[in-house]
Formats: structure tokens, sequence, C-alpha cells
């Protein structure tokens, strides 16, 4: 059994962190940590782990969690995680951080987005955790910066595309929608229900800050400068991320092509299920769960490529990816404690 | 007081024209028919209307119509439209349909995207109803085919910008999304509410019959072939309609000409409201409304432009700009009866 | 036209307030205040009253109001609401309250379940503003204790029975269930989207504040002593109300006593919609309407009279009855300004 | 392995028996039938299923059913089961029935909420699926006929009370409310999206047939005729369910001692959890789990016992409890294939 730490785990993704963790059947939650809620069991601040996870939360204390854990997961605001990984890379875990502070390898392209980066020396040696396509320098990692929920909705349908250059890389349009939980626990007007509910639009048009993340993936695997541009959308709904993407396929590249293209990228990939064509991808049938649904079409009037993706933004988007990942890190099969299916409704 | 008939009045479209008409201070709602429901008063099928509206639901009979009214709205499926309407014309009534059969000027666009068309000599007389494009031509009109709601809400964004030419009219792409009332009252497993609420999906990618019309009408302005990328998505909220449009400027053309070619266009529209830079629209603020808001960006990385509407489907997308066009019509102010405000949730 | 000022514009209430005054045809809204939008635009805060209200918010200075307006209708919290009653008052000022400082007319009752009242020689003065109740006394009053939300649901159905003594007193029993704007604008883990959605559940059982206020009208009309069990419950939604009312008809009295009972009190009442036989409330009905629907009916096998009722809680049950209350202080027919139907969906 | 068929398993409780079921360590999902979708993969009609449930929907036919499974549970229509089950019970299996066929041991009683039995013989045998009340005789049954949603949640708090003889049994009232997946997925207006979202209403007041069901168990436990006043209620969401019940504690009886006949009926029971003093039940901390949550208090006027529970009618409410029921009849751990905990949002 790996001992595991999750560090912030009264939000959201903290919380579901702790659900998959309880249920893993090779990992044990070691510890649980929170500021609001120290000495508070969590059961009494998710009653739905009642009967399943007695832990209290602890303040953090990295003396405490080198103790009891041998990975940590941190599930804390941008600008924090990277206070608190150096000290717990030095006592010998193993890290995987949902926040921003460790997904850039470039100091200055972090902080055009955040700010200046603190420990700017670890940014050589951290993974980006996009498990499907960097599983192997993942399972070697000591630190793994987990993806953006957008980032992993939008790169995985592009990234064997560009790799192959399959599809031109400018005018790539990324339209996302997401479900009010990729904002977190936080209160807010913005989260208000009432705010939300029977509402729909877009917001942070074109000056997200997943935008530079996936850009600089993009980028990287199409070998050649690459901008998406990239508008977000609040869906009413609590959890569950879908985009749509539209690009150009290069002269001479039909459907057939980007099929078996994403065919062969995602054969052995138990986490992405290529539909059939015709089939759109649902942020229900992932609801849930750590699969990234991809659909393809093609407009036959002007050829246009249209990618569709689905996943959970609190699974595959950030808690669920970064227990795909601590499975690669220590050898234990990528599907483990994530096997579970998306209810019918 | 202009006397109307509702022809088909118990779906959402007929219903909302019974509200709308109901609160109308220069309109009197003459007849509701329905099929369905013949000889049971409307406030048993719609409880909200008891006490405010007392009619029964009559059987379809053009003579009793046209005794009792001056002008009908048809709410009834594409292709029953068409079989109903030459009688009404021929009875002197004025006619608004909200069904596809008569928004198409030439009966081979409208055969290859519906079927082929009975009475295709009307469609030389037809007017489209988008009420602050052709308000003139509809204020003199017999017979109106009001606009599909996808189509109005892409369409009054684009026209000002495609007739001015300061957008590149190839790789258009309208991303949009609608609540479910759009689909209608019928029973189907699509609107089954298990089916729809927490999920959000796309659906007839780049293949909706709305595509044809909204095609039609950017050409007519641009005065060359355009075809629109358009792929609508399915949002779990029952009213509400928005798209996020991406297209590319002229050279030349920045976005202060865009604002002023839309704040010209829609300067004396009273149901447009162009929002302030840095606002999005969204559908809570015309929930219930006639208005189209909209909104524009730039990415300041590629230059993209953005431009993003928000209507209410049943309101602007149908009942409510039928009504706006029967006050056009009538020589009527044409915000009679339609100024009520969104709730603000 | 009668001036009326809104104090507190930018909660749900008060935004409620300034739509509805809006489309008031014999009010006009004279002024808004808010604390947190000082100098801020009204259609900036809820955009959807852009091109309607073009009022800015002001602090809030007694002074100008009493300058500007004739009446004013507080949308404060509990508490703040008898900091500033008494000055307008002395200002000529008719007031409506919101809050709960002045629905009670004995001080001790309010303090048990407040705090100790400021001003305890108002509460003699004070009417509480049920209107189909009260409606006289409203009409001469100074200063209106508007009802809370649920005190309206469950007091409306009941009163008439009480009063001629149909049912019994003891053991009544109120189930009531509320929308999530019930609670406000204010941000809370409470009302965040994601702690709302997709669930259900009961709050403050037995403990509500509402429960003393709704003791005291029952009391009052069946002059005896009388206690409800109370408890709320939380509807994922935004707006509506409805009430289960469980009691026991008296001796020999059977549903067609009730019917007539409830059918002659509210023959007159323009708001109170008593249902046909076998039909039920619904909020859906109510929505956005000052409407309370009543619904009768029995347990056949043990005679069980089963009272339900629905409102929506900003209208009916806050801002729509604080200005049927306006209406009959100045003279002004009761439905003026409130006569929207609700949509069909 | 235990093999086991569902047969209907395309409704939203025979898809809830396949993702349970698909997920059990100690059982395999042998067959699943539907006569809709013969012949369809599974996973094409719940995309969720795709890459874990590879079973093509059969036609039902008995003989291959016996030849696959040693068990079945039934998710077939009131009036369907009782035609099938002779011949699935005379071929040797052993039989979980989610209808209402085989819930009553009274064909009268049957035939008075339902129609006349087909097979009265076979309701001396069958035995009521409550798991935590009857789970000796269900491990020892072949016909388990699996307990309504609304019993299971009202039931479970009563029993040990009614038991012990701490409340009176009459004036029992049970107000409950439910999401709208207890209506199955078929579609009907009363289902469609647009008419349940953002609304809230009773329905089939004191004369829904779950109504029977409950007295029967109630009086049973009771042992003295015992009718509940119930009221269901439709909650705007898709799963989940509620029940506030009200009872009066008999003299002398006072909240500490109903805790613990609580507390001492479900020591043992994995799957009911009795919450802490002060706590209320919510359906979140329930979804998609086979928990029931129970909490209680008093009203502190008039001693007013008022119990609540928390189900998902899915799960515990149908489905979850079917396996349960499968766990004990095949001598498996009763928490096998359950233990998934709910989602934090």
């Amino acid at each position: 059994m790996i001992r595991v730490a999750v560090i912030g785990a009264t939000g959201y993704a903290g919380a579901e962190l702790v659900r998959i963790l309880a249920g893993h059947p090779q990992m044990e939650l070691a510890a649980v940590t929170s500021r609001q809620y120290t000495g508070i069991p969590i059961d009494q601040v998710f009653p739905a782990l009642a009967g399943t996870v007695s832990l209290a939360c602890e303040a953090y204390a990295p003396e405490r969690i080198a103790a009891q854990a041998q990975a940590v997961v941190l599930a804390l605001p941008h600008q924090v995680s990277m206070t608190v990984v150096p000290d717990l890379l030095d006592r010998g875990l193993r890290v995987v951080d949902l926040s921003a502070d460790f997904r850039f390898n470039d100091p200055d392209l972090y902080a055009s987005a955040y700010q200046p980066h603190l420990v700017p020396e670890l940014l050589t040696e951290t993974v980006y955790g996009l498990s499907e396509i960097y599983g192997e320098r993942i399972a070697g990692a000591r630190l793994v910066g987990n993806p953006g929920c957008y980032p992993t909705c939008v790169t995985l349908p592009l990234i064997p595309l560009v790799r192959q250059g399959l599809i031109a890389t400018d005018r790539i349009i990324a339209d996302a929608k997401s479900g009010v939980s990729g904002a977190g626990r936080s209160v807010s007007l913005a989260a208000h229900f009432c705010e939300v509910h029977e509402s729909f639009k877009p917001y942070k048009v074109a000056e997200h800050r997943h935008n530079p993340e996936m850009d600089m993936v993009i980028s990287r695997e199409a070998e050649t400068p690459t901008h998406l541009t990239f508008v977000p959308h609040l869906i009413p709904m609590s959890r569950g991320m879908q985009a749509t993407i539209y690009t150009q396929p290069r002269h001479g590249v039909d459907l057939a092509n980007v099929w078996q293209c994403l065919g062969e990228a995602y054969e052995t990939a138990p986490f992405v299920r290529l539909l059939k064509p015709g089939q759109v991808p649902s942020t229900r049938s992932v609801r849930g769960t750590n699969y990234c649904d991809i659909g393809v079409c093609v407009d036959p009037i002007n050829g246009q490529l249209i990618l569709m993706s689905a996943i959970d933004n609190l699974v595959k988007g950030a808690s669920g990816q970064a227990v795909q990942n601590l499975n690669l890190m220590f050898g234990i099969k990528e599907t483990v404690g994530l096997d579970n299916i998306a209810y019918p409704v």
C-alpha cells in the first residue's frame, strides 16, 4: 500500500482525491490537511464520507507528512504550492501538484501568466502530468505538475494530430465549456447558485490562464510556436467539461487519416475513448470518471475539422489524473482505483 | 386592438405567444387552436394562465379564424404550415409563420434542407422576419417567415459586419448553445429531464437545418456565397441561447471599427443591446425578453475577432420576434407588449 | 406617479423591487441605494436592466430620499431596518419594510426570535403586510412590516380555516420547501452552486425564525395560542416556494366546507387562485408572479386535511407583496404593476 | 462468481443494475435483456459503459437466461414481472423483482392497489426485500420482492420505533420528495426537462401506490393496522429522495429513547447511517450509494417527533438494495460491490 497525503483536502479537488484514494486498493490515505478545518473530522466537512474515511484534518506540518506518507498530492492555490514543494521533495516525498506552479518548464512563461516563480530551479525537473502523453517521464518523476482541466480536455485530441502534422497550427479555435466546480469551493458571487442556474455565458474571453498552458503544450508537440484562440464558457451544472475544437486539416488529409491517427495514438490508453463516427461526446458519459471521450467530424461543405472532447473537470481534469499519475509513478496499473463507471443519469 | 389568433397554441412557442399577447395593450388574443387539446381551456393546459386567459383551445377552422382575427401566428411543425397558409392569406389574414416553411425565397434551397415545397409561388412573396434587418419589408408584408432561433442569434452580430465588408466571409465559425425548450414540448428521450440535467453535449454537428438558413442570410448580406461552420450544443437549462462566433477581420480593420459598425447598425434598434468593451452576454440578462445582447472581443495574440450574442430562444428566437413583426406590420411601436425585463435570478 | 425609493436595491429582493417598479405604470423608481455598489449604475450590477433603468446606486442619505420619494421600500437586513425607519417616518415617508423588524407588534416576541428592539414604540403602530388579510389596515398605514416568505405561503391557506374554526389548531404541521434565492444574494457556502445543485435537504428543523412569525399570525386569527410544527427544506432551484400543510378538520367538517370557506375568503382576492379539486399547486405556475396558488385534498382513509400552497418567494413572498401593499397604501388598484404571467417554462 | 442476468436492462433501474454488477467483484453480469433495444450493444444505449460492458441486449428467452445465470433481477413494469417469474423459478433461478408484483403477501391487498394477481400462490413465499429488516429471510429466499423507493425511505426510520412502541401509530405523516428518475426512463410530458426544471410540486397526493405498501410494512411491524398520510413531491433533480416524517412519541418517550432505539436497531447495518444530533440528511451525501441517512429532531415547543431520511432512489431505493439482497442470498458480505462513496459535489 502506497501511503498518500492530500494537502488541501477540503476544496473540491481535495475532496475528490480523498474519495478516489479511499477506494484505491493499493493506496492508503495517510493524512489530510486543511487550514480552514484543522482538527475537524473530514467526514464532518463532507458527510458523504461518514463510515468510510475517519481522518481528521491536520494543519500542514511537513515533518508529520513525511513521517506518514510516501507521496503527496497538493490541492493548494497557485503560488502556495511552490512555497511547500521544495521542502517536501527534500524530505524524499514524491509530489503531484494540482496547481499551475509546476506545469511550466520555462520560468518566464510561468511569470507572464502567473507571477515570478520562487523556485525556478525546480522547473527544469518538473514533468507535465498529461498521463497519456508523458507517461514514461511521469513514471520516473519526483515532481509532477498536474495539467489544468481545460488543457487536458483541449490538448488530448490535438496532440496526435499536430505531432503527425495533419492539421494547420494557425487558427486553431477551442470553444470550451465547464461546470461550476472548476471554480472551486471558495464562496463567490460568481458561484452563487442563483447567478449560475438557468444561465449560460462566456467568461475570460481570450484571456484565461489556461491559454498559455495549452499553447505551451501544443507548441512543443507541433514543434512550432502555436497559439490557440480559446474561449471558456460556464455551464449551469456542477461537473463536466466539453471542448469543441475547430481546425483545418492540411492538404490531402481526410477524416480517415484523422481517425487513424487518433486511434493509433490512444490504442493502449485506457482512459481515452475514441467515439464511433457520428457519435458525439457528452459530459454525462464521463461524469465522475477518468475518461476523456473524443469525437471527430468534418464540415461536409468546407472541410473544417471539428474535434470534440469531454472530461470530468474534477477527475481527468484534476484529481483522477493525479491518481493516474501516482499509479504511473509507483508502478501500479494505470486504471487501479479509477475504474468506476459514470451513472446512467 | 388588433385581433390575433395563435395556431398551435399548446407547444412552448405557442404558449409564449399566448403569454405575450395576453399582456399586449394593443392586441387581443382572438383564438387559440390545438389539435391535441381541442375543447380544453388553455388555462388547464398551462395553469399559469389561470385568471388571465380564459379561451378554450379550438380545432383549426380557417373560416372561424378569419371571422375572429386580423392576423395569425402559426406555431406549427414544418411542412404543416405550408398546407394552411395559402387559405389564410386568401381570407385576407396577415400571417407570421414560426416554422421554416416561409423563411426561404428559393424553393430549391428549402427543398434541400427540408422537403419539396407545396406552394413555391408564395416564396417570392414571403419576407424573412429578422425584424432589425428587414423591418421595412416586414411592415408591408402579408406573409412573414419568422427566423429560426439559431439564425437570429448568429446573424444579428454578423450582418452589419459583412454588409460593410469588415470581416472575411470564409472560415466563419459559429459555436452555439441552446436550452432544451428549443426542441419543443413534444416528448422524447432527448428531452427527458434525466438525460439533459447535469450534462452538456454538441448535437447535429455541422448538419443542423438552421445552417442553410443562416448561410442564406449571410450570403445575401455579404453579397457572396458564404458558408458558416455551425455546431449547436445542448445546455442543461430550459431557455436561453448563446453563440460565440469566430471570424477574421479584414486587413486594416480593428476592434474600434467593429464597435462602430455595430453601434451604428443598431443605434435605433430597441432590442439589440451592444455591450460595453469587456462585458460578455449572458442568457440570464435576456431571459424572457426580446433582447439580443451582443459583445465583441479580439484575441490579443492573433487578432481573431470573437463575437458573442445571447437571446431567449423562445422570445427573440421565436414568439417575441413574431410579436415584434406583428407590431411592425400593424404600425404599432416595435416594443409594445415586449418591454418586460429579465428577472435578476 | 408615486415616487418610490428602494433602500438596499442590490440584493435579490431589492433587484426584484427595481424590476417591478420599473414596469409599474403608476409608480416611478425615484432612487436606489446600495452600500456595496455606491456610485455604480444599477444596470451594471444587473445587466438585465440595461436600456430600462439608468439610475446609479446612491449611498443611503435620508434627506435625499425624502426629497426624491414619497414612499420607500426597505430591503435591508434585520436589525438594520429599525435603525433607519424612525427617521424616514419623521420625514413624512411611508415605509414598507421587508425585514422582520416591523412584523411583530409585541417587542418581547420580536426579541425572543431576533434581538431586543430599538424602537419598540413603533411596534404598536406597524401593520403586518399580509395584503389579503390586512388590506384595510395596510391602506391606512405609515409603516408596514412585509411578511416573511414562509409565513405568507403557510398562513394564507390556514387563516380562513382557523377564523371559522374549521380545523384543530393543535398539531398543525407545515412542511415547506424553498428555492435558494430566499437566502439572498450574499455569498455563502450554503448558496454555492455545487452545494445546492442536484441535492435536497431540510434545514433549521423546527427552529426557523419564521416559525414564531407564523405562530403569531395564526394565534391571532385563531384567537387561541397556536404553534405550528414547521420544517423548511432547500430545493435545488432559484425561486419558488411550496408548502404542504397537514391539519385535522374539526368534527363534522368535510372537504366541501373547506373549499367553500377558502372560496369565500378569497373570492375577491386577485392574487389568490384557489385550484380545482384534484389540482395541485406548482411553483412553476406562480414563478415571477404575485400569485399564491392553493390546493386542498383529504386523505380518504383517515380524513387528514392536506393544504398545499405555492408562491414565488421573491414576489408574493417579498417584493411583489411589498408593491401590492404600496398599491393599497396609495389607493392604486391592487394588481397594477403586478399583472404579469408566469412563463410556461 | 455468481452469474446474474438483468431483465429489462435499459430503463434507469436496469442501467444502474448493470453499472453496479459490472463493478461487483463476486458477481458477473451474465446477460442483459431489452425489448426495445434487442440486438444492440448496451454500451451504445448507455455510452458511459463503453470499455467496460460489452454485452448486447438480448430478447427475453428464459431458457437462455437459465443457461447463463444463477440469479436474475427483474427491472420490468408492474404486471409484466408476474408473467415471467414462475417460469424463472421453475428453472431454478433465484429472483429479485424490482416491480411491486411480489412485495405483498396478501393478494387482495395487491389487487386493491394494482390489479388481480396472476400467481397469488407465489405471494405466500415471496420475501419483502427490505434488507436491514428482513435480512435473514431474504438470505434463504428464492423470490424477493424488492421494496419501492418511498417505502424504503419512509419505513427504515419508523420500523424500530413502532416495533418498540415508542411512537403513536395514528397520525403518522410522511412528506416525501423525489428526483425525476423515480419515474423511469419512459418518455412523458411529466418527465420533460422543461416541465420539471426550476419547479416543485406535490403529486398523487394521498393516493400514491406506495402508500398501501408502507402501510402494510408498518402495520406488520407495529402489530396494529396503521395508515400513513403520505404526500410525494417532485424535486427538479435526477436522483435522490428525502422524507420528513412527523409522528408523536408515546407518553414518557424522549429524544434520547428514540436515538437509542435507532442506534441499537441499526448498529450493525452497514448502509444505515444514523446522523449526529443537529445533523440533517441530504440527498447529496447518499447520491449514487446504497446508504440511508437518518436524522432525528423534536419540536421543542410541542414535542412533535421529526424523523428525516435520505436515500438514492435508484440505489438503496431500487438497484442497490437488489444487489444487497443478492449478496445476502448468496452468502456474500452485504457491502460487496456497493462500497462507493457519494461525490462531494
